[in-house]
């Protein structure tokens, strides 16, 4: 059994983390940890465990941590994990960080994004992008897993096979994605009351979101070409769930058939990407709490345009199911163990 | 591996036994039948199951299921499995029925309430009522399972203890019970559109809501006497769900602690069945997605009554999820097999 | 002009009362105040005031405020207002307090359920509970009101001619009332999250709201005599809406019939009362947005008991509508003034 | 006062235009008629309006209606009304129609993209555009409006001044919109119940939704050459609303400064629109309820691209609000009459 350990473990993804761990069967989750709720049950912070997870939430110690588990992830608000994280750490465990310190391997776009010195530069090298579809090779023999953003994961693999297999104008991009409220995390901020974000949707952080490096840095990685986008995020009024509309213009002679074969050839084989059938698009519902991401796309003659969405449960595949994934391929599972649910409708 | 068969797939009911089968370690889902769909995949009718659940909407062939299959789960509308159902059938495989036509064991209240001639009749003394915390023992041998509504399996063990053990007054009992919407499954009726329901909460079928005989009927049994009770469905907008707070007037002496006791005494042991703690409520979130139960209470010495609260999923412990817990009881498995998922939080 | 001025006006329901006054063709708003936002437009604290309201939230100063308004509404936690307001203040202005220190003439009371001591207790003999259908006459010449709870404003009426005609056994009442989340406030507490108050339905307070003794003290002036009863709030995932589901016994003879020509008595002549029709009950979304309360009801022969059910927007008739309701009574407006807005549905 | 009827008023359009009606100081809304629910009270239909409505539902009859209104609302869906519409009827009365029939002026797009023969193509000279802050001196003299839809409102205002002003590239304008659920109408469809469209989002009609000739013909107007864009509508779980958010390149040289001139040129003026602060971007709640738009915009220099962001309440502005704003140009009233009512919040 793989001894897991969890820091920040109350907050949203850290629960849904725990939920999908407690359901592993290679799995045993031997501490959580929590800045609030030290000394907690775990249970009596998020009821639904009622009777069948006695954990009590614990004072973060890495070190101890380190020593006991064999893979610790760390959900904390960035600029924390660089700090916290060693090279002696990664010698004792494998770390799977859900923030944001080492998913862009340019610190200075880090430091210009986030408004932060990078404290932890030394490691980047050492730090593998945790997109398992496109890093699996990768991701085998890491050590540290920068597991990637709600909204990245949904853009970036949206847009592979378009920008890898060169079908679109690099600089036509334009994602407008849309996030339920659990996006926001569990802080106390008058806009994630339910009277403020019920029955409203709004865009924000417009032209200033910080998933827009990652999502380019990632594209123009598969492109091999500097890509620059616009990334619109909205606040929509639902508990999960990602759908990124993303828009590009194709090149002269690409056709549907053509987009479905490079969609095909990347992701025929993927179990956790499901490619619509033409004329059908992807809806949050349809992956509400499981590992899959829908995409959809048609191409749009009058407008020489390629329409591409993509779905995902934000906390799953965006989040916590994505770093199941990962740990799953480091530590030579099958890599959809314990991530098999179907999603739940209606949810 | 059990062959199963679900008439009805296509509801919200069975398609959330659809979800549990797939899930579930000792079953293999043969047929799924359906009369709006025949023909088409049930992937397509919910596409949650995309390229995960390739089975095709048959045309409904009950014989030929029961030939083919271990188990046959019907989600039909009341007044059609009471024709369907014969003994040769019950010779060839076990049914378990989501439907009200062998609920009752009084077929004048049947015929009362549901205004139906019951067509059933001779069948009635072999139906064993699918409550399973209440008749496991019977349920093990049985071949027709009358499995419990929504509002009742919340309603009736929420209250087995406090009127087994004698603690209420029997003609003091009030059930107020709150339901998610897919409650009213997916008929296209004005009152089931978004715009309807969202927003807004009512009260529906006023003292005359078809579940009151199946509540009254089974705590009679549990009582030893006969329970007269005032029932009240309230339409909530939320997908899933049913909270029943129910009153009653407690005996003299009755204490927060006799009846702790009695809760204990019947449930402590239930894997299905969760008691929160002294001022801690069951609240829908914490069950969603489950076959738990939550009951937590409190009584009031002001007016010299016990407010019990009971909370489940309805399409789980009220009609899927408790459907398979009768099938594993019949079958001689583990009763939480295939049932383990944890609650989904936020779900 | 009716000069006017609000105290904690960013509250919900001091917002609401800005709307409602905003649009009422007898009242100028002079000035708002609020503790968070001093300094700031109240039109970048509520959006929707944007272009159409140019008040600048000020530092609360009641002495000012009662030099210069003819009324000053205060939104306030319950325990301030007691301290603030004096006979001087009564004399220079008109008080309408929609906080609790002034609605229970049982100062006891107030300082058993409230936890605190009464700091006002000289007032309370001249303070008018503006329940505005049972104290119109009182409210004529009062200076001081104590506007009702939302949840009381709704159980109150609704039981009124069942209790003041003497139809229904005293100790048999029990009120189940469900509430939108805005009747929580604007406050920044976890349970108040979209994500904790979306998709689920909980009791809270049970046995212990501080509403309880309010419509106890009330009910007991119209029936004349001590009513103690079980009051049962629920957190409903709707923006708005108050649904109050209560329970008696009746006396014997009484019918469907005398019940009606009883609620006719009181209530057909109200303008904000509306009594609906045999089998239709009330529904939250067919008052939103008004002043009305609903009232619908069914006698059960079964058990014996009446449901009575009540519907009201909890921020308006609630709170600020009946406000201002009394307003017009006091400055001698016809009473519906400013508040003949429709229900909007869907709302 | 102006004598107004109703065609199709017991859809979501027709029934805010009834409410917008009831409480405009200059109208007598004399009959309202309904397919469905003929010899029905409207106020059974729409229990809002309990006793307060005492209108019944009439069988059309738009002859009978031209003799005794100055202006007849026509909701029907698209087809109908161009065969109903007549010479004649225009001489005895205003009609304001909220279908599409007369909203293209080019009655070849209309076949095309509604696949259906246009039955009124000599009555399109005469049909103005009901775009009230556009086309106010064409409506002034109309005797048939065909009122804009709701989508196209809110995208087409929210990029005029941008594409009048020359400031983006014509072929670069890609719209995505958010709406709710009331947008689809009150018909029985699944996608429309509330299990579906809660908890989720989805686009629909991608690149086929038949707003798109409707924006780009109106857009053509007003930049004065050919538009073709990319239009993706999308279902959004909440009652009311419309997000337009609109991406363009601008052209070399545009500043935020330059963009805000515009903006402030064509609308600084207009009573119902709003632009936001810069930095600040519409909500749909902050115009729920309301006939306003709100529009704010940022320059991205790192895309070369403008979003621009519009924002209204698809009932009001975008159907029976933007109806009555045309009503009032037309009889000469002041255009905010009967619309003045602040946005509801939280609503």
């Amino acid at each position: 059994m793989i001894q897991a350990g969890v820091i920040g473990a109350t907050g949203y993804a850290g629960n849904e983390l725990v939920r999908l761990l407690m359901q592993h069967p290679e799995v045993e989750l031997k501490t959580v940890t929590s800045q609030r709720y030290i000394g907690k049950h775990f249970c009596d912070v998020y009821e639904n465990y009622r009777e069948i997870n006695s954990l009590v939430c614990e004072e973060e110690d890495i070190e101890k941590m380190a020593e006991q588990c064999d893979v610790v992830f760390l959900a904390l608000p960035h600029g924390v994990a660089a700090k916290k994280i060693t090279k002696e750490i990664l010698k004792k465990t494998v770390i799977i960080d859900f923030g944001a310190d080492f998913r862009l391997q340019n610190a200075d776009d880090y430091e210009k994004w986030y408004g932060l010195k990078h404290e932890g530069k030394e490691l980047l090298k050492e730090a593998v992008y945790g997109l398992c579809e496109l890093n699996r090779e990768k991701i085998k023999n890491a050590r540290l897993i920068a597991n990637p953003g709600c909204y990245t994961t949904c853009s970036i693999l949206s847009l592979t096979p378009l920008l890898a297999e060169g079908l679109a104008e690099k600089n036509s991009i334009i994602i407008d994605a849309k996030s339920g409220v659990s996006g926001a995390g569990r802080g106390l901020v008058t806009g994630s009351l339910y009277c403020e974000a019920n029955e409203s949707i709004k865009a924000y952080k417009v032209a200033s979101h910080r998933h827009t490096p990652e999502i380019e840095e990632q594209l123009s990685y598969v492109s091999k070409q500097k890509i620059t986008l616009s990334f619109t995020p909205h606040l929509t009024p639902m508990n999960r769930g990602i759908l990124a509309t993303c828009y590009a213009t194709v090149k002269e002679g690409v056709t549907e058939k053509k987009v479905r074969d490079a969609y095909e050839k990347w992701f025929g084989k993927e179990y956790f990407v499901r490619i619509t059938k033409e004329g059908v698009f992807p809806e949050t519902r349809w992956v509400k709490g499981s590992n899959f991401l829908d995409i959809g796309f048609m191409v749009d003659e009058r407008t020489n345009r390629i329409i591409v969405i993509g779905a995902i449960d934000n906390l799953v595949k965006g989040a916590a199911g994505q770093a199941v994934q990962n740990m799953n391929i480091i530590f030579g599972l099958e890599e959809s163990t314990g991530l098999c649910h179907p999603p739940i409708f209606p949810g």
